[in-house]
């Protein structure tokens, strides 16, 4: 915790809880977070970290459990994509054990070089979250105390995979584009249909404010403002108000910055969930509260990670740390009783 | 005030600020509304007058000027919205004398039965609100210190007028349809350019929600339930904050009612606005915080009027209220010092 939110913030009831009920269980919660590569899965989940401490979360990701490197798949023209490019069985056994609370040799595979690293020793911390191409699949799904599915538009994870490849990952630009085309069947063929028993759905697309403005929009809308969509299956166990504050009076504000928000019951894929709409740019201010709020709900301590990115981290995505970490966290609570 | 209203409240300093200041006037503060017969121009600003208290506010129709009653237009041919079908000189006069704190003689005339009755005497009261179908013509606004247009969607307004005419003011169905198609073209020509020169435009049309569904909305959307926008242009005067708390835990919770809010700056008829979107359902106790704010923001005690439609009042029509009583109280609170 930073010097300034711990002034910031008076004692409150309850405060520390799940910290502390976290530090005493014997075996960590597991939170799966599925996705294409290049969707944001960690972005998303970082929240997590932030809200919990890192002491307190560990990420595991199941690139590891490739079975081929990059090299090898160019002569074999799989994709990690496929589950049969992966050695799930003992990405399936590594879990078992670390729900047991055993420490586990981790496999890890590096997306800078696309060979496979040493294996990583991972001791179970009381929080494990899981990411991978197949993390909902079957096989996974008994060992998941809760679960994720991101889902990033073509568009945007084609803007955003292009740049991570080609600058991190050292991928030529031409390659990057001949495998995001190859990938887009096999993502629907082996990918997609997990977002059908995911907990929370995230889906990620470009801005759709526009459609909003009378005549047109008057506003510099950046890259990074997305349209996020969080699809929720009802559940009614956790019923307290979790209270955003929206500025009403930007709408007398030059110069006011766009911004959207809705809650839709929809009946989607044959569930029947709520889907909440953000788009556009929130408020630092209605931010904080919001975390303070989720911290207080989950009887945390205000954030216990450290923060240092804020500044570079746009409004909409911390949001939707928040609206991911929100649910998880009321049923790490629940859990952790 | 009732008393349950009263026992709610904890005294706040500056309150009754506002209720002081404007029974020291001399003058009336005179807000002009204009819009369609039937577009609900009197419901949207009932909310000043419950704010306010109902000796606080009054308001005059210039329906009253109307040149001729309806047996005289089946024979003429010619339709209230011709401003030549009114006595607007007239119309001016009165209110010069109104602003001057004289007491006029108010011609009025009865939707029920299209006739004429006794003019009643208007004392002016502090604030003064204008309705009609040419309030913000050139010649009335020089006498206006605030201006509101109600622009209602013709599918919503011919609903409302065919209920209001066929259920209040004793026109035959056929009647009432036939009036309607031929009012279009005249509500373009002599009315709609108002809202050019209006400080807030309010603006109703169906329910949009469905577009927000994924797959198909999961929810009974009632036919009292509209997508409003509030069209302002940004002034930068009041700066103050007014939060609507938005609760997120509704994605959580089985039979979520939809909501949508957006604020989009536009460029709207050659005009720099905001537009404040607002659709579907709102939580009681939001919108009870939302006037909360309102009234400390503009000095107010707790909503002066009375409130026995509380029930009744559909909530969009309540926070429509809300919203356009805002920027009127803060304008009225400014020239009230």
């Amino acid at each position: 915790m930073t010097a300034r939110t711990a002034q910031d913030k008076a004692p409150r009831p309850g405060a520390n809880q799940l910290h502390a009920r976290l530090a005493t269980r014997q075996q960590p919660i597991v939170v799966g977070v599925a996705g294409d590569s290049g969707s944001g899965k960690s972005t998303y989940t970082q929240g997590l970290e932030r809200l919990l401490g890192a002491e307190r979360v560990s990420q595991i990701s199941l690139d590891g459990y490739h079975a081929e490197d990059r090299a090898t798949r160019r002569l074999s023209g799989r994709t990690p994509l496929d589950p049969d490019a992966n050695h799930l069985d003992q990405a399936v056994d590594h879990l078992q054990r670390l729900r047991a609370g055993e420490a586990v040799e981790i496999p890890v595979y590096d997306h800078a070089t696309g060979r496979f690293q040493p294996p990583r020793r991972h001791s179970p911390t009381p929080v494990v979250v899981v990411e991978g191409l197949h993390t909902l699949y079957p096989e996974f799904r008994p060992l998941l105390d809760f679960s994720v599915y991101v889902d990033t538009a073509a568009a945007v994870k084609r803007e955003w995979k292009h740049h991570r490849d080609t600058r991190e990952r050292g991928y030529a630009p031409s390659d990057a584009d001949a495998e995001i085309s190859r990938r887009a069947s096999q993502y629907e063929r082996w990918i997609a249909g997990q977002q059908d028993v995911a907990d929370v759905i995230l889906r990620i697309h470009p801005s759709e404010l526009g459609r909003l403005a009378l005549g047109r929009l008057d506003a510099d809308v950046q890259e990074t403002c997305y349209h996020l969509e969080v699809i929720v299956e009802p559940r009614d166990d956790d019923l307290q108000s979790l209270f955003l504050p929206v500025d009403l009076s930007n709408m007398t504000r030059q110069h006011a910055m766009p911004f959207m928000l809705a809650t839709v019951p929809s009946h989607f894929r044959g569930r029947a969930v709520n889907v909440l709409h953000v788009d556009g740019y929130m408020a630092p201010a209605a931010l904080e509260t919001l975390e303070q709020a989720i911290c207080a709900f989950a009887g945390l301590d205000a954030p216990a990670g450290e923060r240092t990115d804020e500044p570079l981290r746009p409004a909409t995505v911390r949001f939707a740390q928040m609206l991911v970490a929100w649910p998880v966290l009321t049923r790490v609570s629940a859990l952790a009783d």
